[in-house]
């Protein structure tokens, strides 16, 4: 059955703004009189040239990168990026400070182990990460090349409210799941980085925010294409870029923009998550999974306690339009992943939905 | 000023047909009916997952893939897989055998040179790389683990017109700007691989096509986006795979289909290359550059032997429509790179338009 435009609740890939798609659509046989569409411009030619720098421009300016920091557009998500952080960082002093609190903070620090020693600094997985820590709560020690985090953990919901003091150590965080849904201080953070398919574009690219004074000092075994210096010294161009993922990226920028900035995310991100959370707190039927202070305003995880009936709800949810609540396969449940271009009204209908559900089943 | 639709030459990233395109123009917003773009599904849906199923099937059944290989689509282009080749196959002996014929196998043979010892057994770089050698010509050393070789040098505009014998070593090849323009026996070969924006789709994605039995002996340095092994046992989603960039593949290999697939192509591609050189061979302004018996089907090199003459014919090119000729910067003159996408009238009307310049500057 065709349907119109659902409110998707998927991960990642998930929403972009429909003006984007639109626009996009818009423009693909020929892009501005170019005639040509972005997909078949080459890299090299000034008019994609004059595409890269405004998306650049755009998210230095949105995200107040300051100019100690490169950014970098690379190859391959977050995953890629697992790898090459400790490749690229690790050789300092051999070793690395990782706070594992999900799933991909663990598979972060898996890859860095390949490349050098890592100190668990914290692991939530003891309460299945159901919380963040507290700072008194991060085992630190000397010597670390970085200190590594997570800053929102897509699987479990849960994000971090603060950003930790690592006396000196360069923090590096994968935002993935919550970059550009809120202002951060770019300056306090050695690399940010994320895959961007959760906020920012179609899968297949990481966004890297480096401190330049950090690259250069990369194990011999890296590959160019994980090579930081290298990306820095040619413009995210060494080889040809995900050119595509990278004009998308900039669409969603200038509606970014047009939806206040970083200040305009934040406030809709607080109000989306209250709507869920104030009701999971009140529900009978439904339980919220992640501890209270330590929730995410990006993937709210709940359930019912029983799994027939959690089954039920993310089938019935998905013949009314509400699509890919189902939670992650290692922790079950349901899972509302609400990324920026989640209009809040798809939040109160997913509520309301869940208020009829609960009353139909009481 | 606006353009229509122009003839672009680009060496990749690259023409695409109109018809996938406007395809994807009217998918944009929600692909049949399920209300979501392709961009905002998620990996794990099955939606997605028939789409990704799809285009691997086309892609084996167009490319006629044994059973004995995988096909992989992969982050990253074929720079990642300079890398990744070495990572994965070097460990058997530790030693590669590699055809330098252009700057991307030398490329590649530079990344190789982390992992293990390479061995050059021809290097054409003496002549500028204007030809491709024969057989007898290569310098084949016993017990490499690989022999490594690229098929169509894209700058230099050279094309391998038989698959060298290796006396069972297994052969790597490098297909980036030849791939899908005709048909390839793929049981000769241990690995395929392919950046995708020259015959396959946008910028983002390198193809591989594996001999099953040579996975499983990475390095234990290898990222685990780079591991083949990996890869194949996650039917490429270990993680979030390029997945519009898939799709889009997917509307390209119908479009092949519709061409009358691999034996259409490589049809086309002898009628398109044979235009210009015939042209080349018979003008007293442009020369040809590649020597004859190794010219390349898809990337037709060429100059008059004046530097000024060679830029204003390609601002005057452009100027009546005819996008990209510029040549690489590493060789200068002219390059008309005529991949899948290019339509036949293209290439004569290009043809036509140097018949004027020649005629015009006598």
């Amino acid at each position: 059955m065709a349907k119109d435009r659902i409110y998707n609740f998927s991960a990642g890939p998930s929403m972009l703004p429909l003006s984007v798609l639109q626009q996009a659509a818009s423009e693909m046989t020929n892009f501005r009189g170019s005639g040509m569409s972005v997909m078949e411009m080459s890299h090299r030619s000034k008019i994609y040239q004059s595409i890269f720098d405004e998306v650049q421009a755009d998210l230095r300016r949105i995200m107040n990168v300051p100019d100690t920091h490169e950014i970098l557009f690379m190859h391959g998500g977050a995953t890629a990026q697992f790898a090459a952080v400790a490749m690229n960082l690790m050789s300092r002093t051999g070793m690395a400070e990782y706070a594992i609190t999900g799933n991909f903070a663990n598979g972060a620090a898996k890859e860095a182990k390949k490349y050098g020693k890592v100190e668990v600094v914290c692991d939530t997985g003891e309460r299945n990460h159901t919380y963040i820590p507290r700072q008194d709560e991060l085992k630190l020690v000397d010597g670390a090349s970085y200190f590594y985090y997570c800053s929102n953990n897509t699987i479990y919901g849960t994000e971090w409210d603060y950003v930790p003091e690592t006396n000196g150590t360069p923090i590096v965080c994968d935002m993935s799941s919550d970059i550009c849904s809120r202002p951060v201080d770019v300056s306090k953070y050695g690399v940010i980085f994320a895959g961007v398919q959760k906020n920012m574009a179609p899968a297949g690219m990481a966004v890297v925010i480096i401190d330049k004074s950090l690259a250069g000092a990369e194990l011999p075994i890296t590959p160019v294409i994980m090579n930081y210096k290298t990306t820095i010294d040619k413009g995210s161009m060494y080889n040809t870029p995900p050119c595509y993922t990278i004009y998308m990226l900039g669409l969603v920028l200038k509606w970014l923009d047009s939806q206040g900035g970083l200040a305009g995310m934040e406030k809709l991100k607080r109000e989306r998550a209250s709507v869920l959370y104030d009701f999971l707190d009140e529900s009978k039927l439904f339980k919220a999974c992640a501890d209270k202070g330590s929730r995410s305003d990006m993937n709210v995880t709940f359930r019912t306690g029983d799994e027939e009936m959690d089954a039920l709800f993310v089938k019935e949810a998905s013949a009314a339009g509400f699509e890919s609540l189902k939670g992650h396969r290692l922790v079950g449940g349901m899972r509302a992943s609400i990324y920026n271009a989640m209009p809040y009204e798809g939040v109160v209908k997913l509520r309301d939905f869940m208020k009829e559900f609960e009353a139909a089943h009481k």
